[in-house]
């Protein structure tokens, strides 16, 4: 006897889920999750925003670029100083970016409404990473689900990826506005300890990259 | 000044990457796996068969349901056997399981025109799994790109991706022919040592699941 159906023994909530909320930065690897999720999900990008720099409405143009819904978390303030006694502690950012990381996917957790949670994690990524038992733990208490889901692909494949379907635009740090937690995260320090000491805690990039639109074949 | 491009600093290798060859049982994972690849890249299902059931025939049947071009691989009978003795000797079939995977992945990486490999390998597997540093060396030693697009995404969030896309049927296991490794592994472990030892060696699987079709939205 044959039965066809689509799917057996899922979670109660693996019914409900029609949406996916995108932890979005305006990067390339936030958007292309974005991409891979929207066939599957209805897509809402959430950019977080300390009040520290514009990063809600740079993230929210791209977002409307891009052709998604887009919304600004704001976390709190304590949050921020916590990651930047954190960078100071370490003398690189990389825990504190971690920290800020784990702290908003809580906060996005802990919201009305949330069913899927996604973010733009890669293969090769050092930070932010969530290791597997955090992952399930995480999943677990705020019955939500949560993906990256470029977690399985290398930058070079991402690249491909990216080519034939966003416009990046490249320049020197200083011109660009990046929307993820380092941008804000710096011009706390900035504000704090000013910039020669902010700059020694941070690696020296060269040049940052931005979506300008997308490509619609 | 602002300067709009696609994609700069890539490996040579990855501007000529236009096709995906993805391992394919004829299960949802290497199915949703290609269907999340199929607006970035033409897409070639992969079946390896040693020779022992016609899984590379039933695997072309569902490959035509889905609308993919499908080969069938034919790995030296060598490797089966030693897959064989790994099963016998660990009481289990992980580490087995696990050795076809990496052989088979060697094998179509060495083939003419392979650019970027894909497995249906997920974030809950625990066979087969590759570590990262092994994923540099494969890519690095064959001069070819390698993913796992469902890598990032838990069982719940895939059978919400499933369930819109893929039309799967579910029977006890003696009435489907699964187009995986476990599928020859143990048919070959059966004619050797029979029905009772080799029952011991796998853990029990009550169901089996296949696709049957594509819902096309």
């Amino acid at each position: 006897m044959k039965q066809s159906f689509s799917v057996n023994s899922v979670k109660s909530v693996d019914v409900l889920i029609v949406k996916a909320h995108v932890l979005f930065s305006g990067g390339k690897d936030s958007s292309l999750s974005a991409l891979l999720l929207e066939p599957y999900f209805e897509i809402q990008l959430v950019t977080c925003n300390f009040g520290i720099l514009p990063t809600g409405e740079v993230a929210s143009g791209i977002a409307k670029e891009l052709g998604f819904l887009h919304q600004v978390l704001r976390p709190d303030m304590k949050i921020l100083e916590e990651a930047a006694e954190i960078v100071k502690k370490d003398g690189f950012p990389n825990g504190a970016i971690n920290y800020i990381h784990r702290r908003a996917l809580e906060l996005l957790a802990g919201q009305n409404g949330i069913e899927l949670i996604a973010d733009g994690l890669r293969r090769d990524d050092r930070v932010p990473r969530l290791e597997h038992s955090e992952i399930q733990s995480f999943e677990d208490k705020y019955k939500i689900l949560y993906c990256s889901p470029l977690m399985g692909f290398g930058r070079f494949t991402i690249n491909k990826m990216i080519e034939s379907n966003l416009v990046i635009t490249e320049e020197e740090s200083a011109v660009i506005l990046k929307c993820d937690y380092e941008a804000e995260l710096r011009e706390y320090l900035y504000r704090e300890i000013g910039e020669e000491e902010t700059s020694k805690l941070f690696p020296r990039s060269h040049k940052q990259s931005r979506v300008i639109s997308r490509i619609r074949n």
